[in-house]
């Protein structure tokens, strides 16, 4: 049994004393710490005066390449286990390269297609809770969402593959298949399986592919992901994949380099597109992160240190709720070997509140719903934790703010 | 009298030769010549390993900050003659900001309007010749574009105003109002005053005001443009230009730093919008420009320098085409004191065949037609000479071909 489990009686005097004495501190975003960014200093310094020559002997101060520089593709290519035409390497927000995908689907519609998303009421299947930020992207393009229940595998399939196969304005699924954001759930082989091979209504169905976290590994037991673009081109289904991926939870969080991989099609139509939008990304950026990166297998003994650095934020996390809720029955929590986020639910009808008395107590944390479309959880119970950007003893402090809070709106 | 003024018998001997013997030279666009790009070598490494704080103490490196530095819209600020809250700074790329913001329009409706552009079966003013990226932002929103012609002092206000003032359906004008492109014409302080004043039957109206070439003079005379964002407050109208500005041809063309300035209320309905599209733009690289360009002052210095290498490859355009065609009435041509173009008309039906003649001997131009709406010249005349990135000897042998086919394809 854990020694200070919370009993109701005292759980308002422990509250009253936090935030007595408040904190000052923030799980809202997933945010590197300073020490991961300092990780990548010598990025700051990496191109000598004279040094901007790509492999290929481009001035990469120059205009032009809207695709990426060569070796950009191809470290990018290596990681996500694709060949280097099947990918666009850009600026430095893969959100941004989401929305402009998006964008131009409503604008002009996609190969499978006919005619523009905008002209056909699409509407997305936001398996939940999931990344706030992809429903903001549904909500300005005026893409209609329709929630699905995500479960330990993924999104439920059994929903997912009755709803695509029988209506045609489903036009795509959002999806963050590894360590998701918040659940940190990696889709399994069946899953993948499942999502690639399904038959869909609408024959330009696509899949918002957001592998954020493909390297983001907290453990030497990592969670292994399937590669959808190769299940769905065995399944003849070449084009139903939109993956995203950056380095930017890799080097530097605002100044890295993001990158879109699909079928060959999918990024001729997407660079047409965008050629209207940009003459091309920062090469230089890309540059520094070749030199930096050199090969998937320098990423990965990078990330080994990031993993470092946030593992002990992780267990952080974990003791304090084992700690305080373990045996209450309080609150559910996942355990993720990867990624950015842990996610946890309450009882229901309580994480508004929660989130009230901790920021009352000086903790900020991102407001309930937010992980669900239109900020709506049906059930006011899941808040997401971010621990990667306190230091651990100021987690340690947030955490049993959060965790007080909960006992606190339980025993109301 | 020029000496060796071209004469028709012998001007396809001349041309025959040059196709004997190619030249492999590129006119078509207005990239920065490599020894520019050098001015800005100590951008390369002026930021030390541990050298990522902003002024305010703001970690570059990491995620956050939609507008921008602070001293970085400060420093646009300053040479746009706006105040910071006036101005975003963002990506690379200006021509991004100008896609989204009228994306934005296009989705959502603008300040003064009640309604999403889409929704209104919009039009814009398109003065010609003009840039072809701002029309194919048009093609690709689905906004449709009505010429209307330069003439030295901008476009033809009559024309606008006229038809400004009689149809709602006429959202907007393209102008890149000092030096344009391809023409050079700076507007006279009539037609910027006329252009923020005049009344318009859309209650939100916009001009699409693309600064390109603010601080690219090529002499001591500079042009001086009216301020065009002052002109409209005075007027009481407040939000009718969104201005665009970039460090591209003042620093690294591929890898420099865009801002959008407009009325604090723009710029907040442009900021609300964009928080949907990226987390935020590149601050180190922000830092930077800020840290090598260190004030107006400092970028108009640095200017000088880039005028010292572009002045005598534009006397050279001025020179081929005054020696070969000065006297032969077979062409007109621009004389800018600033930016990146000559335009050059011939006699009406040539241009088309003067680009594939000059094509055929090695010399590529931009496309006939390029700088109109849809790439349609209505007189097959204009012609856009990029003289910055060749070499001074290049040039005057690309000169030569050019002046050498406009004379083959006359005789014609």
């Amino acid at each position: 049994m854990p020694e200070s489990r919370v009993s109701p009686t005292d759980v308002w005097k422990r509250y009253e004393e936090m935030k007595h004495n408040p904190a000052s501190l923030d799980l809202t975003r997933g945010k590197p710490a300073p020490e991961q960014l300092d990780l990548s200093s010598e990025l700051m310094t990496i191109l000598g005066p004279n040094d901007y020559r790509a492999a290929d002997g481009t001035d990469c101060r120059n205009y032009g390449g809207l695709e990426g520089l060569p070796e950009m593709r191809a470290l990018f290519a290596e990681l996500l286990e694709v060949k280097p035409d099947q990918v666009m390497a850009a600026e430095n927000s893969s959100l941004s390269l989401m929305y402009h995908t998006l964008a131009q689907a409503m604008l002009h519609g996609v190969p499978d297609g006919s005619r523009p998303w905008a002209d056909q009421k699409p509407r997305f299947l936001c398996p939940c809770p999931g990344y706030d930020r992809h429903f903001s992207i549904c909500e300005d393009l005026g893409i209609e969402m329709i929630p699905v229940a995500m479960t330990p595998e993924g999104p439920n399939m059994e929903v997912v593959e009755r709803l695509v196969a029988s209506d045609e304005s489903i036009k795509g699924l959002w999806i963050v298949p590894k360590y998701g954001n918040p659940t940190g759930v990696t889709l399994s082989a069946s899953v993948v399986s499942g999502l690639a091979r399904m038959k869909t209504a609408a024959p330009d169905f696509r899949i918002m592919w957001d592998n954020a976290y493909a390297v983001h590994d907290l453990n030497d037991t990592p969670d292994t992901l399937a590669n959808g673009l190769a299940e769905a081109e065995m399944a003849g289904r070449n084009n139903r994949l939109w993956l995203y991926a950056s380095f930017s939870k890799v080097t530097f969080a605002g100044a890295s380099v993001a990158a879109m991989a699909s079928s060959v099609a999918n990024i001729a139509w997407m660079r047409k597109h965008r050629a209207n939008v940009t003459i091309g990304p920062d090469k230089l950026n890309q540059l520094r992160h070749t030199r930096f990166l050199k090969s998937a297998q320098g990423v990965r003994n990078h990330m080994r240190k990031h993993a470092a650095i946030l593992r002990p934020k992780f267990e952080v996390v974990q003791r304090v709720l084992q700690r305080e809720l373990g045996a209450t029955g309080l609150a559910e929590w996942t355990r993720p070997r990867g990624g950015y986020f842990v996610s946890l639910d309450t009882q229901p009808g309580r994480a508004a509140r929660v989130v009230k008395l901790a920021a009352d107590a000086g903790v900020k944390l991102t407001p309930a719903g937010s992980a669900f479309p239109r900020g709506k959880d049906p059930f006011d119970r899941n808040i997401r934790i971010a621990p990667s950007f306190p230091s651990v003893s100021e987690l340690e402090r947030a955490m049993g703010v959060l965790a007080v809070s909960i006992a606190c709106a339980s025993a109301e």
